[in-house]
């Protein structure tokens, strides 16, 4: 796995203990959250960076995934497994590499959020952002946001965000979730959820107007993530049952410049930053990994029966906290560059 | 307003008159629906068709409207619109086009119905591929998608809205949606709402797996229409409280060849078609632009109070879903180029 | 025939007259040098300028010939002339637009003059650097270039360059170019020749280090120039027959800093600029369309005899001079907007 | 050092072996022509190939140095090497990386040619085209390249080449070369050349006819090598002393289609092929690492006398064949590959 990252400008300072502390954190430890191979990730700068510092030159970083067997996938190597990629693999390709580790694994988001971390620092010598991401959903147990796009998350909710390996919000909300998680474990069942997004201090003026609109580069990237299957920024799908003057956030100055009173919006208007705090979520679906026997076909085209072996995780939401992080930190990181160009 | 299309190849077969006939369709006659200004766009044809075929050239077609009246917009030009770009274009650039026609107006969805119409040329030589937009919800009156997914729209749905004006699939939902209508006409509001989109028979491994994804590609596109603020594919934000088992599709043999018992997933997985039926649904915010009387800030930080003038759409979504399929028909003709590449 | 200009940043002050005579300028009048077809090409901004400044979006910038007649070249469209791309455009496409005007056509070039002189505008405010091109060579008629690395031209050169519609350095050089010019007219032949160009005051730092370097982007935007044949920058084809210790230039200090003694290199090291003056030359064949009788193929494959009627250009070298500046007026403004990433 | 390959098709056979053995055949083993740092070039396969074929995932490739050592520069680290990048590099980037194996490196070649060699698996798939490069000229003895446009190689000039450690093709010049070199390394001097390429049977149509040209695309690439400094197709610098009816290549029907008489025009009209013989050669300008002490600056500003120690190069032109033929492979593959859009 590796990833190559360009146009990052030279004289960023990169920690790259943070870099590979950042992939290490993308793998939680329990056993009802995470994949049970114990991977390793080791994070290896091939080019890019000297001295603790980008010289200009593409950078490029290279996780070895020390515990990866090919022969773990053996018996599924001529089956569809219902929900993924191998069918529309063997369609488009005529063939397909079926071991775990491909395009499709989970596995693949090292080397992203490794960027991602990248991103981030070039974000913060650029401006005062901050990207916090948060589970929201579990299943059927969901967390009301409904004034976060006005006030943000309280002083309480970050605290426990902050120590929290599922990354949520708050004690009341975990409680529902693992035991949601444990029912459903049980069962050898998966879930799907939801993550909510908010940036603050994003400067007025970020987005391109036409093909570039920030909210079109963010839901390109988070429809990117495999199990993603919605996404909305501000109101989202309460907006269609809006009137104009319910939804219109209207201008007033305030110490720090000009602001909307209300912030239905979202922080975005005509695809560039107000300024305001912007906000967004995602909507996952379960893993298809289940342990339940499934009926399916083999690349002959015969009836099959499989059990997916192993441990699993239940559900994958809390794990895609960083990558959600990641491919934000990654746009942002470009758009603030890109808007040097703006103006003269 | 132009558009400039490469990447055609060269011999297709372009009937102009579709063309212009497509983006006429976009101007729907009703006042309550359409802009009162009457809009003449006469497309011309500047490079890259001869002889009614393509050249293999660029495609650059422009299309001239007559009545943009730049004079209608001075009484706006130092204010900053609640809901527009105003504010932002300002910060972005330091100055801006305050006149209509500008890069968040409606006007610049001409050329890309153009440009779509074109590509739905393309798809029809390559496949057999049809896309069919239309209304599933204005304000808070909603039209039952439930069982779209697995079986498409009727025989009577297709009918009716072949003839729509508003591009709605029933008598019944267009009755409650003229009374919708009617009633926030009276109050000088605006209303948001949804298009549902279904895409039949396109073939089985079209998208590219990583970070060109069918739907991510679709999701951005969909998100540059200035007033959508959420997509869903498949199930979407359902998708979040459903378990694995509930929304895994398994595979089995039909007479056209592997297909899916179920269509949870609408039709795309990993990133690439499946075959089936796709499903997606993005959600329109209210225009901005209501009558009553609003409160904002001038250019120089002055609180000013401003009524928009003129006769005003109460609702922009019928007459954005020729936008959406052109949206769709331009990035389903260049995956099926493209997929000509995938496998030797 | 248009262009579309895309990063241009908003704020910049654009003369469209300036652009006008720009375009103008590309159109000698002497019947040797120029075209007989009078063409008037009128500049018509179509988006991206308003108040003569650019605003930040897509600069779409028309060109409208009047005076392109098809018929003319009813006699040719079944054949290919030796020399042009008939053959070539036939082979890629299974068809063709016959018709002056297309993309191998000069008047192609009417649009880039328009962009360089925008690209030009840009330059001025990033920097002052200036780019100069001349003839050096029409035929066998050469100028001496040897000490223009070193020194420039002289006043008494650049003096004689402002006012030559033949785009010379020197009175002498121009008599016997008269002379060659008048000959080859007699036999009804055409011309080859040669543009030298010096870029002065260009920063040190511009050019990007691996696929971008200057010379590679310089070489590749004039290789575009369709009768264009060979590029060489600074020594040249003569460096292959030095020796190191010759081709070495050594730095030293001087008042504005750091300097060359010598400048073999021609101002570029490693793909991006010294900041000493860059020089380059690019050689043109003779122009294809001749009025000898030449034997050819039609499109079915029979031989034919063809002479192409009317009044000719002798050499149309003198006229590619704007193009080349254009060129690379284009790629300098591109690159010092990049070069604002460079470091942090 | 890394490359990564994208959009080469799903199911072309790749032998590691022939790769791996076209990246030891850069290194040639002969004092005078080589660098002495013994280098082992390890190919490693980081993704995009499985089971000996690619999978048309980005094939990312690895090829890792063991002899670099970075000690060996730190005598050079503050200062501006004569006909280096290291003034440059400083200039744009503010810092640089001053062990060799930087962009400016003759060891960035490596994963250049293995992808040169998977390039050249694909246009043998594609069409039976051909690519010889060879060495032309060195200092200032010469190879007769005249009749090469109409004849290509002879037989006996091919087995030569096919043995020649150098990419000669005939043992007279062999003996001049040898010669030149070794009166050249007594001095501890460095000499220059030209490499001369021939393409045959590429299908006539490939190229793009606006910015991509053949011509053009090709230039681009060889001018990224370093030490190139010019370029020149078909006829070339000699193409501007021609009169039209000299150089036009009249057309003819031979067996195989449509053929032209004779081949002044390269093999390319309007920047697309025309199935005759390809031909160019590039100029390289002397390495710029002699024995002999030169006066230059270090990064302070100071005065300095440098003298680069240890075993050198003289010539670095034989060892860029390998380099050329690669480029040219890249380049080729893709628009033979693009080319599948050109029509329906």
């Amino acid at each position: 796995m590796g990833v190559v990252i360009d146009g990052c400008p030279a004289g960023l300072e990169i920690d790259m203990e943070a870099v590979q502390s950042a992939v290490d954190r993308r793998k939680t430890g329990q056993h009802n959250f995470s994949s049970a191979r114990k991977e390793e990730d080791a994070v290896e700068i091939i080019s890019g960076i000297f001295e603790q510092k980008t010289i200009g030159s593409p950078i490029c970083i290279l996780i070895k995934n020390k515990d990866a067997r090919s022969g773990d996938y053996d018996n599924l190597k001529d089956v569809f497994r219902p929900g993924h990629a191998d069918f529309t693999y063997q369609k488009k390709y005529g063939l397909r590499d079926y071991r775990g580790g491909g395009r499709s694994s989970i596995r693949i988001t090292a080397p992203i959020v490794a960027a991602g971390e990248i991103a981030n620092r070039l974000i913060l010598v650029l401006s005062k952002t901050e990207t916090t991401s948060f589970v929201t959903q579990i299943g059927k147990v969901i967390y009301n946001v409904s004034s976060l796009a006005e006030n943000g998350l309280s002083k309480e909710e970050k605290t426990f965000l902050a120590d929290s390996n599922k990354n949520l919000v708050s004690a009341d909300f975990e409680k529902k979730v693992d035991a949601e998680i444990e029912k459903i474990a049980t069962e050898g069942n998966t879930l799907g959820g939801k993550i909510t997004t908010i940036i603050e201090k994003l400067p007025a003026g970020i987005g391109e107007p036409i093909f570039g609109k920030l909210q079109a580069q963010l839901a390109q990237a988070l429809m990117s993530i495999n199990t993603v299957k919605a996404v909305e920024f501000g109101e989202g799908i309460h907006a269609a049952a809006m009137k104009g003057s319910e939804h219109n956030d209207e201008f007033e100055m305030k110490d720090e410049g000009v602001s909307t009173k209300t912030n239905h919006h979202g922080g975005i208007l005509g695809g560039i930053s107000t300024g305001e705090r912007i906000i967004f979520s995602i909507y996952f679906k379960p893993i298809s990994s289940i342990k339940k026997t499934q009926q399916t076909l083999s690349e002959n085209g015969e009836t099959v029966t499989i059990t997916i072996e192993g441990r699993h995780d239940v559900c994958a939401v809390p794990r895609a906290v960083p990558i959600v992080n990641a491919y934000v930190q990654i746009i942002l990181a470009d758009l603030l560059l890109q808007n040097r160009y703006a103006k003269l």
